[in-house]
């Protein structure tokens, strides 16, 4: 009997229908993209001036946009969003419309061309978490800026265009709705109970079990109960902070590890499938917070969203998170 | 340089990012399904006991579950949700869940093995139409059920899975979040204005015109100010209702002649790209109301859903409206 699932958090039902295909090799996905060896890669080293000016580098002694780096951040080529100007905010009749004042950056997280983040070593993966953290802080400055989404798209069918392994942020001057439905959620709950809702997830979760994935020192990894798709994961932290970038050094270490363990699991199950992780932070300019709780988002792109899920914003997700967390639990690797 | 967008109806932004690919071939997707002459389709005529038995079906003088149908309404093989039972409200600690009840049901649109809606004549179209009518008038008796979505996935990439052409409707316990979102905003403006948003919309667009793709004495089609999608393209009934299942004969038949007319616009001008359309309409049980106006919406599968869009509800949308209502404007076809 397929189960409706609520999300404490944003309130958002999910439909479990147990009666669909469930295992890893039920589902139709694309491949990655294959090294095309012959095809010319902007994000290589030497290839420095194919991209605009680097906004972030760490290179031992080789002078800025030359090689030399280990990992390099330059403004996307495509922006969607642009650096310069005032949001002029104006309505246009029962409209309203401002500019596309904001930053979209990509993060070359390494200058060998690999195709996946775990192809990288651990402390090549904190260093991408570094940038994250340096960039997050940099635009914070930028008083416009309300909200940064750091994120990868993994693999052609999840949106990536090359196949370098890289990520991306994207600074906007508003906060997203779906960023502030889940910030007031927390709100609410902290309103009523004085406790964090992630906090109560994470003790609920961890006693019980079943839904999770793995834990360290400082981190759980989980399917969520009211997951949305197959083998969606989050990693949550164990210790209450609102906004990533106010990460320490230790955590960021661990995290590094226990983020290159879960992708690694899940390319195991899975086969290297496409998928997305986000990165859920506090608005950029508030002040860290008691009720929210940042933390990341895995989500594989195994099923295709169709017309039912645009009419209501309801998901049918067809394996319940139980089952995928015991597939990720079973794929070892730490 | 690109321009932030909000939907006044939900206040969602969206990015329109005219740096983007926005010329029709410029997009990227994958080819409708061929005819699969020696595939089994358990939607012809004479495989009716392939499917469930059917709940409607426009037929002369045959029987039940046997050929000679003009239109068929089953269930779905693999449903969602069931039919059957209480919906069992419990908690679990933190978590909210009910029982998965409602209805998935399949409406095949012709006997013919047609590829798509627009193969149909306006008649057999006007039929279809008809089935979706009497489907909710139907379930709205179930007072269990507080939702109907009446929508169609054309194409692989939209997530259709057989390819003789049908539609679906999922109805549903709960009125979903995004639906109360829309009626809610609906809501708001109608309490602040005293006059419906989408009716403001209807007057505010004909007029400017820059947006519109058709119009019929019943029926605007236009790209909406704050599309999402590429070519996303609405239908909004110029007299004002709240529920698409109160619509009358005239403005069916009027319909089905809409309907034909821009799907095909979409398939010459995108070459008959996967797309969605859903039926918007107000919540079953409640009656008819002042602030909410329902209408269809199409949209055309052309980009891919990323890691931004997940993270934030926040589209890109590489193509302004006003572009694509051009493209289907000089598309003709009535």
């Amino acid at each position: 009997m397929p189960e409706l699932r609520k999300d404490p958090i944003t309130d958002r039902w999910v439909i479990i229908a147990t009666e669909r295909a469930r295992r890893p090799s039920d589902f139709i996905r694309e491949p990655l993209p294959n090294v095309s060896t012959g095809r010319f890669c902007p994000f290589c080293p030497g290839h420095e001036t194919k991209t605009p000016p680097e906004v972030l580098a760490y290179r031992q002694g080789s002078a800025p946009n030359q090689p030399g780096w280990s990992l390099r951040v330059v403004p996307n080529k495509f922006p969607v969003l642009g650096i310069e100007g005032d949001l002029d905010r104006a309505g246009e009749g029962i409209f309203d419309r401002m500019q596309g004042v904001g930053a979209h950056e990509v993060v070359v997280e390494t200058p060998n061309h690999l195709l996946s983040l775990t192809d990288l070593s651990e402390k090549a993966i904190e260093q991408v978490l570094w940038a994250f953290r340096d960039r997050v802080l940099d635009l914070k400055n930028d008083r416009r800026l309300r909200y940064v989404l750091l994120f990868k798209n993994q693999g052609e069918a999840a949106g990536a265009t090359l196949e370098h392994t890289h990520s991306q942020l994207i600074a906007l001057p508003v906060v997203p709705k779906r960023v502030q439905e889940e910030v007031d959620g927390a709100k609410a709950w902290f309103d009523f109970k004085e406790r964090c809702v992630f906090c109560d997830l994470i003790r609920q979760e961890t006693k019980a079990g079943a839904r999770i994935v793995s834990e360290s020192d400082r981190f759980v990894v989980l399917e969520p109960y009211a997951a949305r798709f197959p083998f969606e994961t989050w990693i949550l932290p164990r210790q209450h902070r609102s906004h990533f970038e106010d990460i320490d050094g230790p955590t960021l270490e661990n995290l590094s590890w226990v983020l290159k363990s879960t992708l690694r699991k899940i390319e195991k199950v899975l086969e290297r499938p496409p998928y997305n992780f986000l990165i859920h932070t506090a608005p950029l300019q508030e002040a860290a917070n008691p009720h929210y709780h940042w933390h990341i988002e895995i989500i594989p792109k195994l099923t295709r969203v169709a017309g039912f899920e645009w009419g209501t914003g309801f998901y049918i997700n067809p394996t319940p998170p139980e089952e995928s967390a015991q597939f990720l639990r079973e794929a070892g690797l730490g």
